[in-house]
């Protein structure tokens, strides 16, 4: 037995906020599909509906209301076939305009989202692979309304989806947290554990019965210190009746380029933290850049090719 | 038939800025050369015959009075054979000494090109696919010395070839007009329309019978944008008696990696504004790195099979 | 006859500071030794045994006095087995814990390095393929504790292993002499010839005895000031009785993607330089992501054809 969390989800990054695209059509991502479950993934989650003026299926509301362009293929459909196809389960991710990001204010995202949230579980509801819901909206501490939106949004999901499981992925303020298009890849103001404790509480209450798991993200603190903050949130999530995950990140955020594929050492160190910690599930941001053999980056090839050698075993047992 | 104009043309990245080079051989132009052909590229632009130190043909007079390096192939004459064999449109681009980069001042680079482009007509002119010249001094709006120089180089190009035609290819001073190596990928200060038509009416004026051709760049603005932008350019264009062409960036302006190939509905959605705005002729910057399946990018190759998918019935009709 | 010095030596980049990792594993570095025993070069340097927390070999010093990470394979042994099966001669490079370029302060990597020469070749010095020691603190003038720190650990190496060679590979701080995690790629406060003269007679007289080898960084300077410094560096290797090497970079300082492969004639410009110069031994930084047809970057492959063409003759003679 292996003392590391095995990786049971991804995200699929599409709309990408900052990670080029690689032009893959239907028959790429089919393949991508079969790759992913070889290596034990389950779940898939949409990273986002939609970015700005691109979006991922025909939303009448935002073609007609925001301005947004038409998409020419309909990838939610796409994605909820697939994962019939190939026994998955998609979760599907929220719409961003971009107000957010820029303002600082989360509640500009709110009232178009539980529009959204109505009209995709109207046209995809009926897929038999849509089992939940992500809320796209990237949180840490002192997130202005935050709490306000996830909890209304969190709520929106449920109310249209009979309960359908919604989960979060908001990363720790550590010395990592630095914005993709910064040069530098290390900050010196960061959260102490205590603080992150104390924060995390009180966002954990304010979403309480809104947010069903909570899956950090894995790649602000250094690896040494990566075990203490899981275990804290396990401990919140415990209090308060969330599932805790982990969204271990498969890019390497210690390298100038932003971003290519994590050596496999750090991705195992990583996930032995998970485990040691309690999560319950490993999903990472995202298979098809950083782990798969399909990838424009061929480190990601090699990376899935050592994934498997080390987890090979019990993969196939 | 499709809303979006076609891609019939290219640049030639030798010698690049700022786009890491390749090292391909003979055989690897040759190749690339054919797969240009079979997605309709009809023209070949050389983006610039020299920076700096580095040339791309044996240049006496660059290598003798300018100190530039002498090459180890001649890449003018390889790609005027190249354009001969597979029936393209070859057209020279000019000298970047680095001077105007440096000082801001583009009649630095005035000088040196009048006797460059007598050369190197004395040199290759011969060949039947000679067919332009491309000033490859890159201008906006407020460029010290632009109209000068323009107008003085494009004459030049003209009379010692018998008038062949001339063209540049200019940036709109939008939001994403930024520097390749600063970090940021936007910044704040932009060009208004009005301001826009009001002083590229006035640079018009002062090339006008210098300039046949005029392929402004289409990555430095929004994508919704865009039209508009290419509405005046195409206006002021017809008012000057030249032609409007687009230059279609086929690199991915909003990631941090600067730079990857293009997403292809971001490609689409610019060809679509310019067959809008009733421009010509699209060129791309450029084939070999972003579009071609030979690419070190592998988003390449599949951007070169989305568009292909997309255009099939249009490319063999 | 060329006119260029070729390459005979690389490093080996494990651990990595900024070159994303490529996830080899045996099979992939026991091809990419063919791969670089057939382009001649007969000598690999490992670039340090570990960094920060990260190790290349199990050292029972640095995991139970200094909390590193024990490394799930033995790479150094992997690679002085396979510099034994391909006939290369292995030099050992030295740990960094970082703490010199946290505090600019080298004296803070003495004592943790003078356990780990001790262990190291304790561990390791059997092997026939075990010829040297590469002192992975990388110097440049003015560096604070380099002359006490690299003498005693080049007396420390020599003491060991019965005087087994030891090199050192220093910058030259020319205006390409930027961090990798700077967006810039040039700065303008940069040393004279004078001062580099200066300064580096008094570097060289403090370390004279400790250091047989000095393989100056080729990187930091234009491509035609490479030549004056590579000479004033060989006169003063002569002087203090030391071999001139050149350590010339395969990847490419002039481009904002931080880093890509060099343009072949590029690194053919500097092997000039260095052959004029005198240099005896010009390796790399480095084969396997810049030079090897395996690596992530295809360019790599490209440029180990340029290459192998280019010296094909002289490597069959």
């Amino acid at each position: 037995m292996d003392g590391s969390l095995m990786i049971s989800g991804t995200f699929l990054d599409e709309i990408s906020h900052d990670i080029p695209h690689q032009n893959w059509g239907r028959k790429e991502w089919e393949n991508d599909f079969k790759l992913m479950k070889k290596m034990g993934i389950d779940t898939v989650v949409l990273i986002r509906c939609g970015y700005q003026k691109f979006l991922t299926y025909p939303s009448k509301y935002l073609v007609q209301k925001k301005d947004c362009f038409m998409p020419r293929v309909d990838l939610v459909k796409q994605f909820l076939e697939l994962s019939e196809l190939y026994g998955m389960q998609f979760y599907f991710g929220t719409y961003d305009s971009g107000a957010y990001w820029a303002t600082g204010n989360m509640t500009k995202e709110l009232d178009v989202n539980l529009k959204v949230i109505e009209e995709a579980y109207a046209q995809y509801g009926h897929f038999k692979s849509f089992k939940g819901w992500y809320l796209s909206l990237e949180l840490s501490r002192r997130t202005k309304g935050a709490i306000e939106t996830i909890a209304t949004l969190g709520k929106q999901c449920k109310a249209v989806s009979q309960g359908l499981p919604v989960f979060i992925s908001p990363w720790i303020d550590g010395k990592k947290a630095v914005m993709a298009a910064d040069s530098s890849i290390s900050k010196e103001e960061v959260v102490s554990l205590k603080e992150h404790q104390a924060e995390w509480n009180e966002i954990f209450d304010g979403v309480q019965g809104a947010i069903d798991i909570v899956a950090f993200q894995d790649g602000h603190v250094a690896y040494d210190e990566l075990e203490d903050y899981l275990k804290i949130n396990k401990k919140l999530a415990d209090t308060y009746g969330m599932q805790s995950w982990t969204n271990t990140e498969s890019f390497d955020r210690d390298m100038p380029i932003k971003f290519l594929p994590i050596k496999f050492e750090k991705l195992l160190l990583k996930l032995g933290a998970a485990k040691r910690a309690g999560c319950t599930k490993a999903i990472t941001f995202e298979f098809s850049h950083f782990m798969s053999p399909q990838s424009s980056y061929r480190q990601a090839g090699h990376l899935y090719n050592r994934y498997l050698e080390h987890f090979g075993e019990q993969l196939t047992s």
